[in-house]
């Protein structure tokens, strides 16, 4: 069964999680609280895992992996345009995990993301299993994003790179490691020049995460916008949109942001662009839909990647050539 | 590091965190909530493990894993008076895990203590690692209760058996194992009559903890009252009451609760019968003080423990001996 199968048998058994599943952080509505006042009023709750050997490779700082660890769960928050306001952690570790530079790397983060940490529980494990429950309220002046609120003829809109984090996790796989404080590129990969300085900049992507806290705030202050983070890859994390949405997408594949740096990087290890950037995921981009009169300030640097349709059909257009965009991306059960 | 060290440290490195890490759930402040109001207006908060090899033996159904995590976290909101409201599921399974049969049975248990499942993270792993965050309101027309408000002279109470659930884990290391419906108990345990129902009942409170959640509201309406479940033994948890309080203890350890029918399986084992009611741990019975004045009601089956005092000391009386009370139980990390 996979974790879309799953989601999908659970949605079925409880009318209520089939509504509370549907985006990327639950919305409680909380005592005193108008139960039809949630989008401005309760609380937006997510968890997230980052587990040694499945989320990260093993032997990352500890002081990483509590950072990355906050910033996907941020990136989560962000895609409901809430406003950061409490963690909890649940951590289980080995007996040698240096658990003191961990929360000086998450405590750093927390300060950092005006977040406070407010609980956890601690266990023994054989391998470093982390997750973290993030809060986050309403945006001043706003409201939460839910992914189904985009229309037919909205744009939809890119925060960031996509791709980029997947080429850093190929590269960190090949080998590339930390000493003394120095990033070595695995023998496999150019040592010089342009393309290592893309390889480098691949690996920090992948490695820390940049939540996407103010455009998540400022679509939460637009009359109306849909979001999501890019975790699982853009083809499965459009679908998910559009499923919610009830919409389509005609996508512009041939000028993604960031593409040509990429692609470079992709020619010289031999890999394919196309599929990093559709399917490799946990790139904590924004995606997210606007009416066409709605565009987001320069400052962001989005991009705008094609349009929503009321034909249910997701196409992706590259060099005039359209073809159907496969859901495919990450399960994190098959 | 112990984790009593390690907690120690946090405490010193962030005064929010000396704030927050007192009770067995974090009291939120909300937004439109006045803060000197969070006693009886934010969200009690808490998260814990559930571990194969760790917190539960391996092979144990995914039916019973899913009802001791929720109700190990039921536990600490029931020590803050708390009515449970909503929880979050972070878990990581093998391939082979029965997703399914640990969501019906986590879905039921909800459902049995009015809880609702608002959303969670799944991922792979080489074992069964679960953690739950759950969200509980305050009690109604009382407040949450803090660690910190008991005074001398208030009486101790203790909402059931110590003991009890730390000889059912300890009959299943043994080889305690179910076979078609069936409890078998290890070749060393009796095997009939008055031991082996004693042997059953252990197994099954070490496997099936009851939050005490009726207990804990009743404790948020009166007038005072500090508490905290007993998750780490009876020593050390005690323990933790008295410092929060900057008070002592005399306990009358002659006659606790299920204390005959325990001694005589551990006679029957070869056990100490008060290691394990001292630092046997997972009891989740609520530990409490209040004012001599007030008695909780016959129907929640509590025993009278000891009596706190100004005097700093903790004090364990047996048969007219008195000895120091020792801050010894499971440790997490040690």
């Amino acid at each position: 069964m996979t974790e879309g199968e799953l989601l999908r048998w659970l949605r079925r058994r409880d009318p209520r999680l089939e509504r509370r599943l549907r985006n990327d952080a639950a919305v409680l509505p909380l005592d005193r609280i108008d139960p039809a006042d949630i989008a401005t009023g309760g609380m937006a709750v997510t968890v997230d895992h980052q587990i040694e050997g499945v989320h990260f490779l093993p032997g990352l700082d500890p002081d990483r992996v509590a950072r990355r660890l906050l910033a996907v769960n941020l990136s989560d928050l962000a895609a409901m345009g809430a406003t950061p306001r409490y963690a909890l952690l649940a951590l289980a570790a080995p007996a040698a995990f240096d658990h003191q530079a961990f929360f000086r790397g998450l405590l750093a983060a927390c300060r950092h993301f005006d977040i406070e940490l407010v609980g956890g529980d601690l266990a023994r494990a054989d391998r470093l299993h982390t997750s973290l429950t993030a809060f986050g309220s309403p945006p001043a002046g706003g409201r939460f994003l839910p992914r189904s609120s985009a229309r037919p003829g909205d744009h939809l809109w890119l925060g960031g790179a996509v791709g980029l984090a997947a080429a850093g996790l190929s590269l960190l796989r090949l080998g590339a490691r930390w000493e003394d404080g120095t990033l070595h590129l695995p023998e496999a990969c150019p040592q010089r020049g342009a393309l290592a300085t893309i390889a480098r900049r691949a690996i920090l992507r992948h490695l820390e995460p940049r939540p996407q806290l103010a455009l998540g705030h400022w679509l939460g202050r637009q009359s109306r916008a849909a979001a999501l983070d890019i975790s699982d890859g853009l083809a499965l994390d459009l679908a998910r949109l559009c499923d919610e949405s009830g919409v389509g997408a005609q996508v512009d594949g041939d000028n993604l942001p960031g593409g040509d740096a990429l692609a470079a990087l992709c020619q010289a290890m031999g890999w394919e662009t196309t599929h990093l950037q559709l399917e490799g995921g946990e790139d904590y981009a924004l995606l997210f839909a606007l009416p066409p009169a709605i565009q987001p300030p320069e400052a962001f640097q989005c991009h705008r990647l094609g349009t929503l349709t009321a034909d249910p059909r997701r196409t992706w257009t590259v060099q005039g050539r359209s073809q159907p965009l496969r859901r495919s991306g990450w399960d994190h059960l098959s």
